[in-house]
């Protein structure tokens, strides 16, 4: 049984996803036979994070910000990028899936975080989607091409399919992110919805 | 990529145990996603975390104190509870070990956490052990019988045998929890020395 304070902090922990009771009460622990310096530092470090770190204001990523002198509007490393292909959008659910994308280093253009997809089981309808402030990038930043690539799932396809149609008129080409075997898997284990898929969305030319 | 900010909190918990750096950044992006109230009371918590719970002056185990009015000694919630049974007493390697013996309810006496086991491969001798803080409490509060629950490693095996030459005279019976096939497994997959050890152990009268 751990002493009171130290039990807070552990259920603060429990808040993190996939830390249950035991991995909290272990993370205490170490901390506490740490360097206590290691403690005060995450501890000042966090109270500086939702300071220190915003949203982009164009795209929903996440912008380091000086608190010292906040620029507006704040702009993420990758809307502030020159470099990066303007004519090209990557629609996405989350930052998360945004950083993936970012590491497979296949995207040169830029992105729009959507923050939820439609889900009639969570009750979130095409309203909820800021699909008036996607549309008005699209035109102002003369979009040629919104790659749609939330994840292969039924809200994931669903959100596709509202995209595809509720952007055909600002004239860009909307595509979607292929769906298939996974790179280095084995065909014996695949399920079948990714099987079908693989084959439904075959190409030719052997590439 | 996360920004600069968010990896500097990610880096430090990647310090905590088991937590690489994917599942740091998950953390993270996890507390940016949810109310700043979660964050700050993390910050909060933690950097009273070493103030508020010290280790007990008597055993190792962690104390709860109040900073306003510190206590000497510092004593743990076992070591101030008069119903605890002085004449038992627990020896364990960390105060994790502590905290498992004791949801196991199985012990009514008190403890002592040695803090390291003996190593010779990481360089820790006898005389890194505090073997005369734990003569004199045997000494000091008639300690009739001490209960060796190091673990059944190699170097919790050593510190085992270690303890009941040192503390021989001291007139307290050394005894060492029992290691054997743990409680709900499958003979089939228990490895060799665990399957010799609970042979070796067998107790006659069918308990």
């Amino acid at each position: 049984m751990l002493p009171r304070h130290a039990r807070v902090v552990a259920r603060l922990l429990e808040r993190l996803p996939g830390v249950g009771e035991r991995t909290a009460a272990r993370y205490v622990l170490h901390l506490l036979s740490s360097e206590p310096a290691l403690t005060t530092a995450l501890a000042r470090a966090l109270e500086e994070l939702h300071v220190r770190v915003r949203p982009c204001e164009r795209c929903g990523n996440l912008a380091e910000v000086d608190p010292e002198r906040v620029e507006s509007p704040i702009l993420c490393d990758i809307c502030a990028d020159p470099r990066r292909d303007g004519s090209l959008l990557c629609v996405v659910a989350r930052v998360q899936d945004l950083s993936a994308i970012e590491r497979s280093g296949a995207m040169r253009g830029r992105y729009f975080v959507l923050g939820k997809l439609v889900s009639p089981l969570e009750g979130v309808g095409p309203d909820d989607l800021p699909l008036e402030r996607l549309r008005a990038r699209i035109v102002e930043e003369g979009v040629r091409e919104v790659i749609v690539a939330t994840p292969p799932s039924v809200d994931g396809e669903a959100t596709a399919l509202l995209l595809a149609r509720e952007l055909a008129q600002t004239g860009a080409q909307v595509s979607r992110i292929a769906s298939g075997v996974p790179h280095g898997s084995d065909l014996e284990f695949a399920d079948q919805v990714t099987l079908g898929r693989a084959i439904a969305g075959r190409r030719t030319g052997g590439a």
